[in-house]
Order: structure tokens, then sequence, then C-alpha cells
């Protein structure tokens, strides 16, 4: 890796460009099988009911009908760390919306007819659709059989007979006496709300069973090899009968990651006799049925000096997982352990709780909690700025970790990126000079984990024309990776940036990798491709050793060939050293790369402990400036400043594009996003005409800064960017509305009507 | 490699067994993709013509027809040692068959319409159907453009302004003095027909233009690197950008080895816009004009001791490779070489002709020569034998090759099985016995090489659950390659056979492999599948020593696990070490293998000289024993012995049915079948009616023999089997008969009519 870089730090065309503006690139609704049948899903119109009886003779006589299932016929469960989501509800449904039964037709107007003709007998049960009164003794328990489900121990510990599924603690130092060595005491409660993930491609699968235990899945999967671990143990198959293909996604966030809309297409697959199933959801069945970004509330309670040091924390944390677990108890822990912000605080006590509630499931969402944490935090840590009058900046500055500080877990990051991030954007929004007449502003600082141990792993395959193939199992969804992991596998094979071709991922080619998710795939499957590229390489210089009769000590490789040091007329082309042609005495050029995070270790469930428990971390700081219309409460967003330290920029553009589409999420979902529910457990906005979402006239254009604090371990020294610009935006919204004209918001998202109330223009709120 | 075997010697069912038999599996006429276009084939009524006007107005005119193309529409040219084949005839045609135009229509029968709608001008040329006549100057030439066709030089030499596209000549030895040493001299001349591979599934594809620059093939295609290849350079495409899959083959035989349907639809998918397009071929089709396995006239004159001993050769042989090269110049130069037989001649003297003619194109056929050119020695050897009176099987012992003898081209072969084959199957037939009343009966030897330098690689990945997923690009057609790469893998790795999944071969994502032909797979495919499964179990090994915490030396692998070896109660499975799960310190296992066989030498066009010009040789021996009825000239085959050097019996089961496939080519093409020209150059007999191949009622079970010869560098010790069976039984037939009724058939097929005719019971035929 000597040498100047010829292909990373640009910003080529995107790999993908052509296929999506020429709307050839294929998604899974695309995909069209012969004597493909279309499936349709039944849902449960009650939170939370007993099934007396289903029955299906109507939905079967429906002219066109192939297969009708229940959960009778497909009695599994799933999800990793907790087994506890039946395929079909079985016996009892938990939220409005769970499937109970499903319908293969030969068209979708049969399927959907035949849906709606299935008769189910409920009986209902008291629901409970807030989590702090889920927890309470009494409270209606949604899963008395918790105890049978299988769960792996090692990563979470439930509170017996209840509906926390999860408690996480972390203690750290000693709390009681920090607080006692405390000047001044802060507490609060913040709370982030529910919201839809937003995707423009709506859930879509094709399931098709080829023989008895063998299948073939075409998911817009974010995680294909998760999803295909997920199935392959609830049905207790062999993981290489259960093919997991991805096509383009258009657009995940979190909600494509793991099994989601899967298993009613693999119930009925496994009854059409190897006729394959398309079940593409409607927007509704998205907003009701296929996870949400659950909400969540953080009471904090901060010691400090009066110098502004931090001192003691205690953390309470409320995670709100809807009917199943999912991704909950990994959320509730690593959502949890990040309440402390980026910062040094020594003595800490933090309690998360995962709690089930008669609502639509959780899912994963870009940022995995630290969005919600930081709306907490970065709040509080004004609070307290204010309480201590000191600037919001340097308070900052002053209890951000640097190297060798430990964090709260107990780990010792490198290489972080926080002062630097902070000194940008403050630069960047001349915090310094006085604001603008009239307007408020903010910075804050986050940090976002990403998920450790876990593994990727690559092949990379010579061409006879010395072109190169990559395969990787990173799914495309709009982020771009196709292009970056085409630059790093170029880069380390000294290969020209066009003649390198990735390709899509498919479980049963395209090699192991954990997810697509936590901004994990630029390092991860960065390393792994880079290691793949590295063994090709290798392989490359043996040969042209051979061929050039020169030591390999005197060759370079670059641009698709290699040459002689000393002598650039004598080289050979890639091409004279792929191994297929007739008459190459020379064999294939195969490389292998695979990568775990060095020395990560899994989690101490009862401590909270963990030496190294994220691969990197994402540092990120974020500014905002802005105006209010004390007479409608309407929030103007003036600037948005980004900076993200990037470890190292790959593609600038393609960073650029991340914290553009982040920041838009992180203002959106300030502002105007909101799941809403009736009492009985309702979505009552379950489309895009109720449901709001930012358009581009209400987010002003995204000022984008990348810091380069290189990762040693990360390719060419870079760290994920994906998730850090949706963190924090809400805090620095809440923070700049309070330096604009005096009053805080806590509740998520801020609405005119909540300023207006927060000014007394309004009556309070009747809850 | 050490320690007992537990997967390979034995026959497990093949893997693909229950697809086969449940009428599941994927051929490439079963695909159907979405907007789907079907394509039919304009062909030419003669055998040689110039082009002077193609109106394609009423085949455009057609209704639902897409797209109607020409050969100007695609002027390129295809055939990777010679490019002189269009893919749609350009300004002449030069056989009835030759396409001509083709057409793209909402439906199949719109498509054949409008192809017969198809309007040609043509100016007949003289043609020339006989290769011999082809030869003499003044006669009509095919390709008056030959020099400026781009050709690899260093594979074959043209004769210039003439039809011999390819001499190929090999002087070893003085093979004057070696005639003049020689007590007696014998000469023969042997004629091979022409005949269809027979294959039950006509080719089918279907291809499709993603976007400019990029095209996927889903073709019934044996070699799908080597198609690729050539497709990309004649359109000038990087390899990466054609994608060919190839699903399950209902037979190849040769006759699917390189672009064979693909031109055709190929030139479709560049007009439709995106639109695939599925072309499949009717049994005339491939009757008339997707490839034969020419006839070859063979010239033997031989120089022998009176004692035996060979001491010199020559030989002439005119390959008949129709209108275009395909693997004409290759097939020339292996077939050519073998004419020595597996037998040590101190001084030869060989040249071989590759003639075009106005004929349907060579193909490659299941022996690449070796049965031409066995039925022309091994006639040969029992004419010498009779000759000398001596005993045929004495007179091949004596002269056989062993370990230490140099062949033709100066190579000095490793682990000769020749003379044990001749033993085994000599004792099975009972040789040292008088033969039963009234039959004949016969014993030959044959060696056949396997081409080199030819590269193989093989990527195999270890799932969650500790499953082995193997990818590789040896296709399956029958053979049973599936089911002994898996036991290879298996073996390797140390994995249970049914914990291992063999991928499909598909040129994005199963690597390099130069074709699956020549009987090379189990050799190049099987070393490649062997190292990668080596690499992934040098990976296990390491890791399961970190979670055992035993030094590496003390661990065993074997059936999916890692064990203690003193110890084996202390042991952790394959799943333990997959490295993806969440929570799993390890980093996946993906290994990955390249194999070219050591010190394979391109041939010395010029001398015929190779060092090493053979990956392996396959040796055999067929034993015959028949009846013929004088008086209607009907042969009875009583036995048909095979014995085969197998190198190491890998899967009994799979040997046998290799054997008992080719041995049955070997009596039907021996009796019956015969591709059957008019004098305009028109095929007679395009289909199984008109057409005869011999059923199961023509032939006796036949014997199987295996023989191990461990070869040194291969897998385990083990070659490829697939081509030897189809060798030898032609002259054993041929030497019966003389056996038993005195009368020696030197042209093939052995008719009743032929064996009347040369008893005096029939008139001559008359030319």
């Amino acid at each position: 890796m000597s040498g100047p870089l010829n292909v990373i730090g640009r910003s080529p065309q995107q790999v993908d460009a052509l296929e999506k503006v020429l709307g050839r690139a294929t998604f899974a609704a695309d995909i069209s099988l012969p004597r493909m049948l279309h499936g349709a899903v039944a849902r449960s119109p009650l939170a939370h009911a007993t099934i007396r009886n289903i029955d299906l003779s109507a939905a079967l006589r429906v002219k066109g009908v192939r297969a009708v299932v229940c959960g009778r016929d497909v009695p599994y469960r799933y999800n990793l760390p907790l087994r506890d989501q039946p395929f079909l509800a079985i016996d009892r449904v938990r939220y409005v919306g769970e499937p109970v039964a499903a319908v293969a037709a030969e068209d979708l107007d049969a399927a959907r007819e035949a849906a709606s003709l299935i008769r189910v007998e409920y009986e209902e049960l008291p629901a409970v659709l807030d989590p702090a009164q889920a927890m309470l003794s009494g409270a209606p328990l949604l899963h008395p059989e918790f105890n049978k489900y299988w769960r792996d121990e090692k990563l979470f510990d439930p509170i017996p007979n209840s509906n926390v599924l999860s408690h996480f603690k972390l203690r750290k130092g000693d709390v009681e006496a920090g607080f006692a060595e405390a000047d001044e005491i802060f507490e609060g409660t913040y709370t982030s709300q529910a919201f839809n993930h937003g995707a423009i491609e709506p859930h879509a699968v094709v399931a098709q069973v080829e023989l008895a235990g063998q299948m073939t899945l075409w998911s817009c999967q974010q995680s294909p090899w998760f999803a295909a671990d997920d199935l392959a143990i609830a049905l207790g198959w062999p993981v290489h009968r259960i093919r997991v293909v991805t096509p383009f996604i258009g657009g995940g966030f979190g909600a494509k990651h793991g099994l989601k809309a899967e298993p009613p297409a693999v119930a009925l697959a496994l009854k059409t006799g190897g006729r394959p199933v398309k079940l593409v959801m409607s927007r509704e069945e998205v907003f009701t049925a296929l996870g949400v970004r659950g909400a969540v509330t953080v009471k904090l309670r901060t010691g400090v000096k009066r110098d502004g040091r931090l001192v003691a924390r205690t953390a309470e944390v409320i995670w709100d997982t809807g009917a199943y677990a999912d991704v909950g108890p990994l959320l509730c822990r690593n959502g949890s352990y990040s309440s402390t912000g980026p910062y040094r605080i020594p003595n800490q006590s933090i309690d998360g709780y995962c709690v089930y509630t008669n609502k639509v499931v959780t899912s994963a969402f870009r940022s995995y909690g630290t969005m919600e944490m930081s709306f907490a935090y970065e709040s509080h840590m004004d609070e307290i700025a204010r309480g201590l009058q000191m600037d919001p900046v340097q308070i900052r500055r002053q209890n951000l970790l640097q190297d060798g500080d430990e964090t709260a877990t107990g780990e010792t990051p490198k290489a972080v990126g926080l002062v630097p991030t902070l000194t940008a954007c403050a630069s960047a929004m001349e915090w310094d000079k006085p604001k603008a007449p009239g307007r408020g502003r903010a910075i804050v600082s986050t940090a976002k984990s990403s998920v450790a141990p876990s593994g990727s792993s690559s092949f990379i395959q010579m061409n006879d024309d010395g072109t190169l193939n990559v395969m990787c199992s990173t799914t495309e969804m709009g982020q771009g990776s196709r292009t970056v992991m085409t630059q790093l596998a170029a880069e380390a094979a000294g290969a020209r940036f066009e003649d390198v071709h990735l390709i899509a991922s498919d479980t049963a080619v395209t090699p192991p990798d954990r997810s697509t998710s936590s901004s994990r795939s630029t390092f991860n499957m960065g390393n792994a491709i880079v290691r793949a590229a590295g063994d090709a390489r290798e392989q490359i210089l043996d040969k042209a050793s051979e061929l050039l009769e020169e030591p390999r000590e005197n060759l370079d490789v670059r641009d698709s060939a290699v040459f002689v040091r000393k002598d650039s007329n004598r080289f050979c082309s890639f091409a004279q050293l792929a191994g297929v042609r007739p008459g190459s005495n020379f064999g294939p050029i195969v490389g292998r790369g695979s990568f775990v995070p060095a020395d990560t270790t899994a989690f101490n469930v009862k401590t909270g402990e963990g030496r190294r428990i994220t691969a990197f971390w994402l540092y990120s700081c974020q500014g905002v400036e802005l105006e209010v219309d004390p007479d409608t409460g309407k929030i103007t967003l003036h600037r948005v400043v980004s900076a993200h330290d990037t470890g190292r920029t790959l593609n600038p553009v393609a960073c650029e594009g991340q914290i553009e589409g982040g920041a838009a999420i992180g203002c959106s979902t300030a502002l105007f996003e909101d799941l809403v529910l009736d009492r009985d457990g309702k979505v009552l906005n379950p489309n895009f005409l109720d449901y709001r979402m930012a358009t581009s006239c209400d987010i002003p254009p995204i000022e984008s800064i990348l810091i380069e604090v290189p990762h040693p371990e990360g390719p060419y020294g870079a760290k994920g960017i994906g998730e850090g610009p949706t963190t924090g935006i809400a805090a620095a919204i809440a923070n700049a509305v309070e330096d604009a004209i005096g009053v805080r918001i806590t509740d998520l998202p801020i609405t005119p009507e909540k300023i207006l109330r927060a000014l007394g223009k309004l009556p309070p709120a009747t809850p």
C-alpha cells in the first residue's frame, strides 16, 4: 500500500448511476419468474387478542387461489437474539397489523380478495401501548410463554414475568461519590417519538422452494446473510440450502435489516409445490406492520463541577420494542451505553429497559439509538451550560473524549476525532462572532459505535482480459457502497477503477458478511476487500516476476499492469497474466480476504463492561442556525453544518451524499415526522399524505465538512460515515430554539404547536 | 491429506439426482424472463453463395416482431484461435443451414413466420464438400479473405491461398532410416464418418443486454468462461461485462463447447432495447447447423521388425472442419499427434491437414480426435499383428508405452497405466482361452491427452452454520461433476459430504476455468478445489487452535469438526468457527485455489515438439466379443469390456456411468450413426427417425474395470475419465469382425451393407 493513491480520495461516477437513471436497475418488485404466484397477507385488526379459530374455507374457494396458510402451518419463530416472533400469528395477536394468514394466487386481485375473506375469531385481551405502563406489575403480559423462547443469554438479561425483555445495566466508578463531589446537579427527561423509516421502496420479496429443504429468496434485504441465518435456524435447515439474493434496494435505513416481509412469503412458498410467490407490501403495510423507529424516553441526571467538568451521571432509558424483540435487546444495550455521550464522565450508572407493548415492532434505524440518545444528552448538555453560564462549545471542548480517555464501557478508543470536528464546525458557524439578530444557533457533538465483533469477507477473481470481479455481500441501497468497494479493490489490487466490477450480494456466491448496517461496510467489508485484493496482487506480482524475469521487489503494480520500476517501458498487463485462455502457462488469479476487528469482545451483560465493544466510533459535530416565528411557531432552518471524522475520505462526493441524506432525516424527524396511534393501537397516518416528511423546501443546503483522523485499522485509515449525520440534529435544533426564543422542547418532534404552548400562546396539551 | 479418506472412493447419491428425477432441474429452455422475446433464425438453403441483397421488410411487418437482424448489423467474427465465423452470414454463405438473419418477436409463431419471410438474393458459387477435393489447387476457396482474420500464430500454420487452414507437422527421429531398418511395412487408410453429438437437449440460450456494453447469457454452454471470452473479444467488450450463466445441460459431448447458438441470440439482444431474447433450437437445426463430429481420413504407413517392434510410422490425416474453424486447428493438432497410438515408435512423420468444406462446422466431440485416430491405429495394429502372425495382445504389450518412454511429441509421461489396463482387460476377456465358436473378439489399447496448459480456480466459503459453499465453473451436463467436486471439497476440507454445496457455474461469480472439456475437470478443477479447501482448512485449524487452546499439530479435522487428537471428547464444530454470527470473534473462513499443470508447455507449431503437452493421459483398453450373421451382415455385440486407468477412483459408480455412456457412444457410432448429405450439401437425415442411434437393445451390458495408477499431480492421484470410454471401440469391433468372418471394414460405420459387400454378397458401392 505504499506509493501514491490512484483511485481512492476521488469521486468517480457511481458505478450504478446509469442503471438507476435509466430505470434499468432491478428491485425485488421487478422480479418476475415463470409460474409465479402473487401473495397477500391478512392482518390482525386488534392490538391484543387470543385467536379462537381461523376459517380459511372462503378464501380457498376464490378462483385462482393456490395456497392459504396460517400460523399452525408454520410453527416457527425467528429473531436472532430472542426467537419470539412467529411467521404468522400463533394463538395470539399482539399488534394491529400483525400477519395472521397469507394467500398465494394466480393474480394479485384474487390474493387480496381471498385474504379479505379469511375469518378469524378473536377473544380480545387488554392491550398496553405505553412502555412505562407495560413495566408496571399487573400490566397485561404480551409473552407469558417467554421462558420457552430460545434466547442468547450472553447478550441480554430479561426481568422475569414482566414485559421487560432486557434490562441493560452499566456501572462505572462510584456514582454516589460522584454526585457528592458535584457542585451542581442537573436533571432532565427527553422523549423521542416513533416514526417510520420512509424508504421509497416498500418491502418486496419473491420466495421459491425449489426442492424440499432448498429455497431461494429474492428480497430487498439489507443483510442477506443475517436473514438467511435467522431463517435457517427457524426452519432447521442448513444455511447453504437457503439462498438470499439481494437486488438493488430502494432505501433501507434499518427497516430492511433482518426478516421483515420474508416470513409470510416463505410460509406461502412452502405450500405452493415449488411455484414462486411474490409479496409486495403496500405503503399502509409498511407503516403499520414492517418496523418502526420506536419511541424512547431518556431520564438523565448529571453532577458537574462549577468549572464545567462532568463527574457523575445516571441514565434511565426506556425502549419501546413493540410486540416482538427484533433488534430490541441489542438496541437497548448499544443505545443505553451511549447515553454518556462523547464525554469523559468518571462515575456512571446506566439502566436501559427494553419493553414489550402492543404495537408494531421496533426495528433497527440509522444510528441504532444514537439519534434518541444524542437528543437527550446534547439537549441536557446545553441545559448544563446554561445553568453554569458557560459557552456551549467551551463546555463540550472541555469534556470531549480524547485519545487515552476511557469510555463508559471501559474502552480506550484510538484516533478520536471529536475535538477536530467540533473545532471545524464552530469555525464554519463563526461561533466566535455574535449571532445574527433574531436567530438561534447551537453546536452539538456525538459519538456512535459500530457493531463488533462482526466479520466480513470477499473474493476477487481476475477475468481473462485482466479485469477483476469483486464478490461482496454488502448490499447497495443508495449509500454508494458499490462504488466505494470498487475503489478500494482497484486501489489495493493496482487496477484501474473501470477494470473492476462489483458483484451484487447473493448468499450462495458472495461470501459471508454479518450485515449492511451500523456504518460497518466501509470499515469491515472494506478491509476484507483490501485483503482479497492484496492476495490477488501477490499472485499478480509472482506471475509478473516470472514473465518479466525480474525480482518482485523491482516491480510496481498500477493501472492494471505491472511495471519494472526502473524501466517503465518493460511491463505486462493484467490480461497477459490471466491464466485461463488457451496457451496460458499461468493458473487463474483468485484472491480472498476476511476481516474481523482485532481484540473486539462481547459485552459483559452483567456489568456493561467491554474492553473493545465497537470496531470504531463515528465522531461528528452538527451546527444549526434557525429562526422561530413567535406568532406561528414555525421554525425556519437557515444553516445546517455537519462535520464528520471520516478517518480517511475514500470518495468525497459519496461522503457528502451520506451527510446530506442523514442531515435531512435528522431535520425531518426533529420537526415533522410522528407515527400517530389511536387508543386501540391503530396507526392513524399510514401514508405519505397524513404522515409528514420534510421536503427539500424545508431543509437548507447542508454544509458538509470532512475531517480525516486516520483510524489505524481502517482501510487506508477510513471509517464508516453512514449513521453519524442523523445524530445530534434534533438536539441542535432544540438548543437553537431555546437560544432563539428562550423555550426548551424536550419531546420530539418540535412542532409549531409545542412551541406555541411553550410560549403560553396555546393551552397545555391534554394527555 | 494424511489419514484415512472419508468421502472419496465412495459413491454417494448424485447431489442433483433429486432435482433431475423430479423434473425440477432448470435447463436453459426452462428460463423465462419478464418481457422476454422469442427468437427464430433464417438459414441459408445453399452450400456456397454470395449474398446480393437481404430484404427484411416483410419480416418487419409481421405482428409482434420487435427486431430483425442480419449480418450487417453485427459485423463481428468469433472463434478463439481463428476469428473466421460471423454472427450471421456477411456477404457470403458457406453451408446449408448457416444463419443469415434472425427475428425476435412477442411469440415464437410470429418469430418463425417472420423468419420465413426474409428474402435473400443469392448468387450461387461452386461448393466443395469433400476435403480431399477442397485441398486441390483450383478448388473453390471458402475464405478468400482468410488473411484478414485474426489468428493465434503460435497455435497453427495455414497453407496460404488454400482451404487448408492448418497444416500440422510432427517430425521425430529419422523416419527414412526407420523404414530402411524395418523388416515389414504395412499401409492402410481408415475413414471415420461425420455424425451428430445426439444430446437430448437441443441448444438453447436466453440473451439480455442490460445496458450498453453489459450482457447476460443463460446458455447450455459447456465452457462458460471460454464462451464469454470469445464473445468479449468479438464485441470488444471487457469480459466482466459479459456474464454467462449455465443452468443444467442435457448432454454436451463437445457440441456445447464454445459459441454455438449464442451468436444469433446476441445479435438480436443487441437490438431489443434491453428485452431478453430466447432462442431454442429445433432438432433439425441441431443436426444441420450446430456442429458435427466431422469426417476424418487417416493414412498410416508403419515399419516393423519381424519380432513386432514398431520402428517407423508416417501418418497423413485429413480433418474436415466444415465451413469455419471452430476447434479445427487444435483438433487437427491434438488428433494428429495421437496417430502414434499409445506405442513407442522412435521414428515418425505426421502431417495433419485441417480443411474447409461447404458443410456444417465440425465442433469438439468427446475424445477430440482420438476416436478417429484409435479406429485407424488400432485397426492398423491388428493388421500388423495378422501380417506378422502375432497375437494382438502380445504385440500391443510389447510396444505399449511405459514409464520412462518418450511419446511422439518428446514427452516422458509418468504413471502410465497402459499395460495394467491391457492385462486386466485380457484377463476379463479370458484371452488366453479359445474364443467361443462362431465369434470374433479383439482387444485394443488407447491413449488420449488432455488440453494443457489450462487453468482452473475455485472459491470455498464457510456459511454461518459451518456448511461450505464451493464455487466452480465446471458445468454439469450429466457427467456427475457436481458430485465428484463436492466429494473432493469435503475430503480436503474435512467436512461431511452432506455439508458441502456446489454452486452452479456463472462467470460473474464462479471463478475462471478454461472449459468443461477434454476430461480435464476432475484433474484441473479437482486440484483447484482441493487447494481452495486446503486453504479453508488452514483457517479452520488456526481458529480451532485458538478456541480449543491446543497447538494446531494436535488437531484433526474430520466430519465438519476439529478434534483434539488425543482426546476426541474435546472438539469444536465448523459452525462454532464460522465468523459472521453476532458475537463471533472470528472472521469468516474463505478459501481459494487455482491450478495449472506444472511445466506444461505450448507446442512448437513448426516441429510438433512439446515437453509436456498434456496435463495427463487417459489410458484405456477395450475388449469386444461379437457375432456376425453372414446372411444379413448384422453384428451382435456379446461383450464390451472397458478397462480404464482412473489414477484413483473418486466415485466408482460415477466412473462406471462415464464408461457405460462412452462405450455406448463408441458402439453406436461404430455401427449405426452417419450424417448423410446430398450432393448439394443438404443433410438428408436431420432427425432421430432417419438418423439411427443405438438403443439399449443394441448394446450389451458394459463391463467396466477401474485400474488405479495414481498420478503424482492428480487430486488424491485421480485423473479424468470422461473421454477414454469412447475410444478404441470402433477398432475393436472392426478387428473382432475380421476375427469372426475374415473381412476388414476400414470405413465407419460398420453397417450390414458394408459387411455383405465385403463378403461379396452385394455388389461394390457406387461412389
